[in-house]
């Protein structure tokens, strides 16, 4: 298509937060024109009813095959386990989709069984599949039929570990991830009460989360051969946004803070939005923007690095990759749309 | 029964907020004995394992009337309008119950069902059971079989308006309410959910709250006569606490801040649970305690005089003015069991 | 000037959050080209390293009559009583000036003796400066020379009232503010400490805020007479908006919930940056926007209409609103810079 | 002394968040008469009127020598290197002390300059004096002279880790610490203002925070020779607490998650304010206690074993953890004044 030509898109499972995001952030695109909004709970509501701060005066509508596929382009929003079979439909009637669950994301389809608990019918896409991560798959995602977008915490963590992914020793990293209570969805539940969570600050799945299946298959994949990831999330009492501490000890030993910190710059030179600071940046710096902030100290005493990045993990994480990756599916500016708060 | 005897109670619906708070009191309770805690979702867990923060070994079992009906005294923490049929099975049974539900709060039957949407079937019952705000009708709770214990609202209302009840003029009072989040309750709802409270605030039931019967009758009752309240509840993002700021033009005019000062002192000279200050107090200073904390000032600009009120919502708004109660209808100090941090 | 001529803009004082926050505006303002940004204690640092979610590469100067002169218009962002003499220096050497403080919101001179303690030397331009609400004052604001930009709580309160302020009684209005900690300004103070606010909440200046003069003033002619306020500010939890909740008898009775909503949908009819609800509005609707949403109830039992606002206490109430009144010297379209978040 | 008399005891610096929790723990003791509270910049308020929380009317008063020596003990609060001489004159006079800065927690004397600046003048004393950690110095404690009570982090961290230092490697262990704001101080900064802090998250001192110093001291006496500790503190959204992740390879391998929890089951058997759980623990499980909670997972896939311990910095980390040093110091039951929630 041209590059003037409107990419008409439709998001399926719009209600959740990253379908709502989409939708704040598509209908504010130069380039796209909104088509359906599908949604299991609110058809017939309108997005400003559902989401007040949104002033979009839209219907949710329930999900048929026939009318979503008139798009360009799809959005999937549902769970894990639940998106494949839609996916798979819209892909086949001839829709480019950006899936933002998991059914998508592992090369390996096995490891579908082991990590999520579901045999995957379609390996033939699980093969096609591009792995939506601009800053590594910039090419093959500008062709891609079907993108899936990375997992909020593997975004934060391959940004901050990939550039290093060569250098890391047999004993692996370690991912201390620290995140807003809006990656727990907007389902309401006994963890995400507001009681349950203001003021206080815990862990959870802590040996066992899904995300380390993502983390495990790029960083190898960057690596060019296996390698450890011990990844350990928290839940912060905080609306929005990951902090992630890594650690890895490196083959070559230290080099000092200001040579990594030049390597990580040039690594990401060019990149609209990855930026490498100096200081160590908070969560506050990139929420409601799509941007990833990274900074990295040695630690002399200890003989380690430390790699800290920050993202949204609703944007960068989620709904603004999403879109970033449509920019490059449609030859647009990558930047398209995303440069304004969300 | 003598001062040195052991009260046996038991709480029924124990595992809400007030229910787990009651729980940790009546355990640190010098006087009482624990005997049955009663569930419909948590039987056979521990305190310990459903709520981490107590230290408390004990199990949760289903509700039976012959076993529950055992204990001196019960508090009854079911949802207004499901406790009204267990507190005349367990009065009718012997037991002095505390409910801490609206049941048993409405002197005039009728008004259970314009503002409940029941028809209350025990009229004896409703016109027996005592209204439990010590500081009004503390003679009254200590031969009461039914105290019905106030709502978190009409608590902090109240004391600070009793005092001027007499005074206040054909236009009413206005009571502007700002609580914490636990006064919704433990069920995880949209509402109560981390990201719709964070950092937000809002109304709700700006005209319609139920608690406004109880301030119409409490009031009124003090007054001698009606009394127009206005009332609007507000949520606040915090879990506990509920500040009230009120406004009235007195009848007689003003008469200066510290005189009116002076009067509250007066009128609450001796109470355990309630201090007037002269600082307008914050939510802080009453959070985890059975106190109220009040002051006054009138604006000589405007005519009016403002009152102020906190009061922690699960203590002295429920669990710790019923133990309260519970100390008066036993013959105990007042203050046994309540003067920690809860 | 003509539509496509750029304005050159300087900012005094703009390491404040609200001159950060009109840093960050005119960055993003199509038809604007920042000149100077003053500072007193960052001189020689640059926004990103002081702000450093803003992504803008300029350096704080020290403030010189000269240089900031060159300006169209400049943003004044001192405190009170000390906005005054630069506002003037400004004015006189030819500047347009929209003034932050409260130093020219008050149409009596010796209101700024009793209100805010300083004698005002400068009466003409006292009595030339323009109230700058644009929803009251649009004309005037057009060919202003100077606008002395609203406090954040009349903003609020002027907005829900004004429709409604020929039907004010004698007995006036009671005004309940909410705020957030950001309207305390930057500079740390016990009172501002994450400790001392996170939890917690209360009221402050019960009875002698200074914005009290500027609501008086303003709904006083706005119903042609004098009229009683008695206004109560109170600290929320929050990073940033005001709720307020704002009570009157109507002279007239009350005409039903349904129609006033009507007549303030009338009302505001074409203005961008009032929306008027059905729903009560929360705080975070507004977030981060310059919008001000509006619901009334009227209470039938109390005989009371209630009035809700929400704004950005830093947007529409500061820096959004500011902006608002640049575009509207500058004849520029009023929205300008403004439809993003903020 | 014996065990029925009471203990004469001040608190100098007490107007810090460590200053008002001691004057609060050591008012509800049963033991204890609190003799001098001294402050420089609160002399002759009332703690009720700094702290309204707390119901206690004395007066803060200067401090001087002759005066505070009256005591049986004095806890001294004020910052690292402004400690260490009036903890020496205390001492000298003949008091105990339990000195709750860093100025006596090193054994090393050099360790003062290249961690904390500063030359320490009473090397005999550093040497004398006792770490106050009960869980490992118990007897020690009970006759020591001078006190040096824990870093809130290291406190954390080596109830974590002891129980495991013969068996963590050459690579050393990760501490990834998450602590509330009141771990900064009361004193008002830019980086404590509420605005800074809501909302948001962040690391600090990456490399570099003193605390380092103790937990390589005291890990390695643990061990029995030298370990590399890296540490990485970060600042939480919430008013109390800390939680620490933390991360060794295990030199003889793992041995199941199962069979680690018995092992620091029996390790800390008996003790009275550690708690080894099955659970992760959340940083509200000890909010406004004394206890340390633990829990333990072996990362099989990674070869790593995590330690997870949450404290409430201000009591187990300062203020009660001293008071535990106090009552083990003079032969009182250790749990004394501590088991009720301050």
């Amino acid at each position: 298509m041209g590059r003037h030509d409107v990419i008409t898109a439709s998001i399926v499972g719009a209600t959740g937060y990253t379908g709502a995001l989409l939708t704040d952030i598509l209908t504010g695109h130069p380039d796209v024109r909104l088509h359906a909004l599908t949604s299991k709970s609110y058809v017939g509501r309108r997005v400003c009813d559902v989401f007040p701060h949104l002033r979009i005066d839209r219907q949710y509508a329930e999900y048929s095959l026939a009318w979503v596929a008139e798009s360009d382009v799809v959005f999937v929003c549902y769970p894990h386990a639940e998106a494949h079979l839609v996916v798979a439909d819209l892909a086949d009637a001839g829709c480019r989709v950006v899936d933002l669950s998991a059914d998508y994301r592992l090369k390996d389809p096995e490891a579908y069984s082991s990590w999520y608990g579901f045999d995957h019918p379609r390996r033939d896409l699980v093969g096609e599949a591009v792995y939506g991560l601009p800053e590594v798959y910039r090419e093959q995602i500008r062709t891609a039929r079907l993108v899936a977008n990375p997992g909020c915490y593997p975004t934060g963590m391959l940004l901050g570990l990939i550039p290093s992914a060569g250098d890391v020793d047999e004993l692996g990293v370690i991912v201390d991830s620290k995140s807003g209570v809006s990656g727990a969805g907007r389902t309401p539940s006994e963890k995400t009460h507001f009681c349950a969570v203001t003021g206080d600050f815990r862990s959870y799945n802590e040996v066992t989360h899904r995300h380390t299946a993502e983390m495990l298959q790029q960083l190898g994949l960057a690596k060019g051969g296996p390698v450890a990831v011990s990844f350990t999330p928290h839940l912060l009492p905080v609306d929005r946004g990951i902090l992630s501490t890594m650690y890895f000890r490196p083959r070559g030993g230290l080099v000092g803070t200001d040579v990594l910190t030049e390597k990580y710059r040039a690594y990401y030179e060019g990149e609209p939005f990855v930026e490498v600071c100096e200081r160590v940046p908070a969560l506050s710096e990139v929420s409601h923007t799509n941007f990833c902030r990274i900074a990295v100290r040695e630690d002399e005493r200890a003989g380690l690095v430390k790699v800290f990045t920050v993202i949204d993990n609703l944007v960068k994480g989620a709904s603004g990759q999403a879109v970033q990756n449509m920019n490059l599916m449609f030859g647009l500016p990558e930047e398209l749309g995303l440069r304004r708060a969300v």
